[in-house]
Order: structure tokens, then C-alpha cells, then sequence
């Protein structure tokens, strides 16, 4: 299976492309779309057009976006709520399921523990996909996430076949 | 001109489209974009797939977006911004140009003032765009935001005449 992990924010978006096979994890790809133009609308199609365009060239079969954390500052979580409405618009165009996971869950998976800095983030995202050399933090977030779709994933295969 | 004004919402986004020939404004088509699906990414998807045929049916030369209000529920504003993310990328994929207004502007120029029941913006959408029938508060708000829309531009244009 292969999945397209995605980090949402407003100024850059981190994604990330493992392939999974049975609890074997490779590294495909991963890149940031900083989101050019002058005026939110031009922001948003350009982070839209770049995701596009990452999810026609890696063709993945499953999506996983990290969940925004929701704090006080409402201006801050309506940019990135316009963000990540496009992050979850073009996995869905694409006819992928996505997974969304806290940031808390991701951490837990891929680090152990649920408060990571994001170095650690991007050593273990690094241990466990051998060869691979993130972009920038957002990057090894949004491998992160993927990481801990394969695992979610997998341990529901792993019922199901209990359960056949 | 012709004027996609565009109330966002995650439960039902509201549309309203109008012609504008100098000072005279006249009605050309309104609706509801219900967001259906089970999950969020679906609802988006739903609303970015309702809007773009509105666009491709009525092929608006320009756009006007309600701002979002801020307030202290970060969940709500959190979802609300996703359907806006999708409300601005729908225009600008199109490539119209995009205007933005508060909600006390919309009211204040199509009211009178900036504290208006929805009644009343019902009201005075119908005396300003005689025989439109809104289909509900949420299409009457966007036909309120391309009213809105249509007198900044008017008045715009009509002081770059002036200077010219």
C-alpha cells in the first residue's frame, strides 16, 4: 500500500510517500509546497495545484493528515482551517480514504512518547525510513503521519485476518 | 459585470449571482450547496464539486467571499475555515478576482447597518434584485455579498473615472 502523509499549514505544507508492505516500510518521496501568491485565495490554489500534482506523480491508494491542534488564537486556526480544508479536498478528489491522527497520536507512534520535539520527529522518521532525507521539518512531520497510518492500518488488517 | 457572491458554511454553503450594468443590478441565479458525505473530506469535496458547477453554469467574471467571524469556539472556527478554504479556491480556480467583506460591511451597505437580523438582509436582497426568490437566509447572505461587492466596485470605478 502506498500512502501520502500531509503535514497542513498555511505558509508550507509538508508531505510524504512511504510503501508499505506488510509491517516493511520504504521511503518513496517528500517535499514542501510553500504556498506562493499575494491574496489567501492565490495561497490556497497554489498549495492545491502543488498537492495535485504530488498525489498524479506518486499515485498513492491512501491518504493520512495530521488533525490541527485547535488554540486561542482564532485568527491562526482559521488560516490553517482553510489549509487543511484543501489538504483533505485533493486526497478526496483523488477517490483516496484518509485517516486523519492528533499530532499527540503521531508522536506516540513514531517517537514513543506524545510531547517530541520535532528533532526527534525527524531522527526516528530518518531510523525508520531507511535512506530518506526530509525536506525540512514539515516534511518528516508529514512521514510521520503516514508512518502511523501504515501502523493503524496494519494492526486492522492484522484483526481482520484474526477475525477471517 | 457579472458577480458570484458566495456565504461559506460547512453544513450549507450559500451562492448568489447577479449582473451588474452600471448602477442597475438585476438577479441572475441563487442556491444552497448542501455538503453531503460521511466524512469531512467527503462534505468538502461535496461543496468544492456543487460550487464549481455553479461557477462553470454561470461563468461569474468576478467573486465576493463573506469574511469569517472569529470568535472563541476554535472547533467551530476551525471547520468553518475548511469550508472557506474551499469557498476562495473554487474562484480562483476559475481565475475571477476576489473580493472580501466583513459581514457588518455586507449588512452596513445592503441594510444600512452593520447590525442586521437575517430578515432584513432577506428583505432588502429582494427590493434590490426585483423577482429573486433567495432559497434560504445562507443563498440571501451571498446575494447580500455580491450586492456588497458590486457597490465597492461601482464606486471604485466610478472615482477612476473621476481621476481620469
Amino acid at each position: 500500500m502506498r500512502i501520502l502523509g500531509i503535514d497542513p499549514g498555511l505558509r508550507t505544507l509538508g508531505w510524504g510517500v512511504i510503501d508499505v508492505d506488510g509491517s516493511r516500510m520504504s521511503h518513496v518521496a517528500n517535499g514542501l509546497c510553500p504556498s506562493e501568491g499575494e491574496t489567501l485565495a492565490e495561497r490556497l490554489l497554489s498549495i492545491f495545484d502543488q498537492l495535485s500534482a504530488v498525489v498524479r506523480t506518486h499515485a498513492p491508494e491512501a491518504a493520512a493528515v495530521e488533525q490541527t491542534f485547535v488554540n486561542k488564537d482564532g485568527a491562526g486556526t482559521l488560516k490553517l482551517g482553510q489549509a487543511r480544508g484543501v489538504a483533505l479536498l485533493v486526497p478526496a478528489q483523488a477517490g483516496l480514504s484518509i485517516g486523519e491522527y492528533a499530532p499527540n497520536t503521531v508522536k506516540k507512534t513514531v517517537v514513543g512518547v506524545g510531547h517530541a520535539a520535532k528533532e526527534q520527529v525527524m531522527h526516528m522518521v530518518r531510523l525508520q525510513l531507511p535512506g530518506c532525507n526530509p525536506a525540512g521539518p514539515d516534511a518528516a512531520d508529514a512521514l510521520a503521519v503516514a508512518i502511523c497510518h501504515a501502523h493503524h492500518a496494519f494492526s486492522r488488517m492484522g484483526s481482520a485476518r484474526v477475525v477471517a
